[in-house]
């Protein structure tokens, strides 16, 4: 039953610190230096760099280094695969609830098509 | 900068763990008792009650006492937080490629429209 999935748990476990996460929402509006994206955070420039490594090594930043300066980017990856597990999960709560709209919308059409549902007959 | 969102932080945290995951994924198939959900996992029944504490709190399972048995289920609302948080995070990207793809199918009629897009005529 445990299943092996280390990157996702390093993904949630990096997305669960505050820090972490207001880093990411800093660069949803675009990529920035590392030492732009310290400037807000009242913290470290050395804090915010091991921030940034724990992102990377999850998959969830790319950073680039040309010369002296490494910019930061969202590495969509990350995230999509975060995104992929919770709608694998929301999918059945999903269609049980498009079903029931259905039902509730049109219950003759609906029950036609679904014999399953009989026993709303 | 830094943001207060609690129950957020929480969510991620409680996702970050392997057993944890599995539950909600054992949940996703619909409800269970608490006895029923532990017996796949090959820990004891204590540990699995533990992390569903961790679950209800942050609000991604609810559970319900009726008589002896406890029935827990996935709570969506939990969920859809992580998910809307993630989903804001991806929306300037995926503009971005939407608009990308807009002007790499049909470069004219996307400059008409897009006079910001001035520097690729």
């Amino acid at each position: 039953m445990q299943r092996e999935k280390p990157t996702i748990d390093r993904i949630f476990h990096a997305l669960g610190d505050p820090t972490r996460r207001a880093i990411m929402e800093e660069l949803g509006s675009g990529p920035s230096s590392v030492s732009r994206l310290a400037e807000p955070f009242g913290i470290s420039l050395a804090a915010v760099v091991q921030h940034l490594q724990v992102l990377e090594e999850c998959g969830l930043v790319q950073t680039e280094k040309v010369g002296r300066v490494r910019t930061c980017r969202i590495e969509p990856g990350g995230l999509e695969a975060a995104a992929l597990w919770i709608a694998a999960l929301r999918t059945p709560w999903e269609r049980s609830l498009d079903r029931l709209g259905e039902l509730l919308a049109e219950p003759e059409a609906a029950l036609a098509e679904a014999p399953e549902a009989e026993w709303l007959g």
